[in-house]
């Protein structure tokens, strides 16, 4: 694993990341795969190497994720939760972030409910910084583990086209991925209640729908996002069934995709709003290959943040 | 430690299991019971192999027993914490555990306050699950922590009268006790207020009583259970004050069982309810003994949920 | 390391400790402090050992950096946390402690909101315990990693003058840091508002002023305490705005120290109120190197503790 090479110190966004470099982490990824499949699953890679975990929004998932893929390499993790609004004991986030440099991390993942906060730290500490979520601004990983599963089931992400679907204007998940997905050569669709849908989304190259069907017809993956109530300005649209009954994927709406398109799912998933119990359990769901998929990407990740090809040579 | 067998994937909970399975896993704990007496304690047994502490009902003390059991297996521990009536972000159960088996862990151990939780889950994912109490059906490594300790200061568990005391009704302790103990040929007696016997509980072999001098008589094995306020339907007895009265232990009632009986208590006490301080720290009470096993028997049940057997030869 | 010793199984707090101990410790941490900058961050040296941090007072920090430290000596590090008013159902924290005692951790690290709870525990467990901070009463390592720090800058500590500045009755850091620097030979001086100053704090062979100004002249480390809203009785100050105004330090005030003064904050910082953001960033602060250092110290107390030194040769 000495040849992969990333010319950044930090992983902030998928903005402004080449296809080489998305390929260089996809590619890595695949590598680090078959590790789950092993009776052993760990690799020496980041033995003394120090990751942690500084959630400071609730994502036990996430978080877990991470963690496994620090442990898996080797990588001592420490994991720090606490609330942004609060932040410890009324101190800075910078405070924070470089009172945890100081204890010599060789990278910090960060999640925070503020856009900008993972860019924020990374200006001010000498640890390589992972944002894993931060508002509704990015979420690299997620993109990324998206774009391998997308990458397995189609042999490439160039020529798909993409429909994701849901609240688009509060999602770092549709942020990250429609960048990754354009970049990689994916025609992207973004659909929702017109109050979902950022002004001018258009610019981001990307063509917009307010009405699920036109936007699902011919796809090749139709990615759901999870209603966020907690983020969403409330009174956007009525209720839950309401939204369901416009924008919920079931059988029938599938149809209009490609015979072969693959249903995603970042979850938690809301079983009967946002997707049918049916589909999200049947045959053409890979919710749970991306979740699998998501320890590997931040293996990959974690290993060309924290210099991991120096550190194979102590 | 490669002969050891045993047919089961996952361990939910006692009823069902027959005398030879509970004593593999009794005969194994023994062996892993002197590790924690070593300089070093930690053998590579598990190494690379993930265990997934999923606490959706608070016990530190529970948790800490299965992390530490996991650790010194050389095994990676992570914790994943939250509350049952939550769940993470009003996801299903099924849907959590699925999340969680896609990250490929060896091994789910699942606290939840509802009965029924461990087994739900072990149906829908590949790695093996342990329960470590589902409400008030069952806590099998409580019972078998409970079972290596008897056979520790009685020489075995057939032929020896056990009686327990309290809250039976709503005890996953009890429970999971009197199937073991019985199975393994113990005589046992629950006893407590009538509000908090089970109707028909004889039908599950034990003899009830609604007094605890009748009970004591000639126990060898007097196990209080706590009086767990936070479970127990309100107004089932009077208070604490009442309770212990009646039903806590003390010197006089302890006087009744066997010159020889010992005393027990899953913890965390209530001194000066269910239990006095002078017998709680007396020379016949085992309560810390209990603890110190509880961790050996956690580590022979990883060991055979996760197929330590295997793991050995990589 | 084989040559270091300690005397003491216990770190309860810096109070009755001699020069010669005190050194053992700092001297050890020296050694310690470069593994941060290794590839591999990481010895041997504890690995089999068992590090329970049983925080029933949040910090996410200390106990960040207690893990840390276990981990960098390949110690198992497992966190308990809770609320020291309910401990854990109830339970006495002597219970708590004998609990986590019996399921034989090497060394339990505990903070606490009351005054002698580390000692306490001491009494009733085989472990080695490590006070993190109980009450206003003693925090050793935040001592050790400060006198760490000044030996760092100033040579040694004998004959420098330090100024402590903030809520004195209430600092646990300053207690320890009063003893510590005292017995190698420091002069103490300490500084805050009447109600703040404990009456008869010259007994403790310090000089204590009710002005800022006249305190820093001429001293050679200048240590800010965090102004504790949570702890501080209601009503001993006007408001934080009041006490910057009288209190806080500035560039024009640590004009009055000697011109190469360095300034000291146990963090978290209050910007703007004990310490101006000027200072707090600029060159004479050395208060991200006392985070550093706090993980060598705790590193060099957990080996002392865990009796490190037998464990090399198993």
């Amino acid at each position: 694993m000495t040849e992969a090479t990333f010319p950044h110190r930090h992983l902030l966004g998928i903005e402004g990341l080449g296809a080489q470099e998305l390929n260089t982490i996809l590619d890595l990824s695949e590598r680090f795969l078959e590790i789950a499949d092993r009776p052993i699953k760990k690799v020496p890679t980041l033995r003394g190497k120090t990751v942690i975990n500084l959630f400071l929004e609730p994502s036990t998932r996430t978080r877990t994720s991470f963690e496994l893929a620090a442990k898996r390499l080797s990588a001592d993790a420490v994991n720090m939760s606490g609330s942004a609004s609060s932040t410890v004991k009324g101190e800075t986030l910078i405070d924070t972030a470089q009172n945890i440099d100081a204890m010599a991390p060789d990278v910090i993942v960060i999640r925070h409910a503020q856009a900008g906060a993972a860019m924020q730290i990374a200006k001010h500490v000498r640890a390589g910084v992972v944002n894993a979520g931060d508002g509704a601004h990015e979420h690299p990983t997620q993109a990324l583990l998206d774009c391998s599963t997308i990458r397995a089931h189609k042999g490439k992400i160039a020529g798909n086209t993409v429909c994701i679907i849901g609240d688009i204007a509060n999602s770092r998940v549709a942020r990250s991925n429609i960048f990754a997905l354009q970049t990689l050569g994916a025609k992207v669709r973004v659909a929702g209640p017109r109050t979902l849908l950022p002004l001018g989304i258009e610019a981001m190259g990307v063509e917009a729908f307010d009405r699920l069907e036109p936007a699902l017809e011919g796809a090749d993956v139709v990615m759901m996002l999870r209603i966020q109530t907690e983020r969403q300005a409330i009174g956007r649209f009525p209720n839950t069934r309401e939204y369901s009954r416009y924008f919920g994927l079931n059988r029938a709406r599938l149809a209009l995709a490609k015979p072969d398109a693959i249903v995603m799912h970042p979850g938690p998933m809301n079983r009967g709003v946002e997707i049918s119990s049916e589909l999200a359990d049947g045959d053409r769901s890979v919710i749970l290959e991306q979740v699998s998929r998501g320890v590997a990407v931040r293996m990959a990740v974690l290993y060309l943040m924290a210099g991991g090809a120096e550190a194979e040579r102590p």
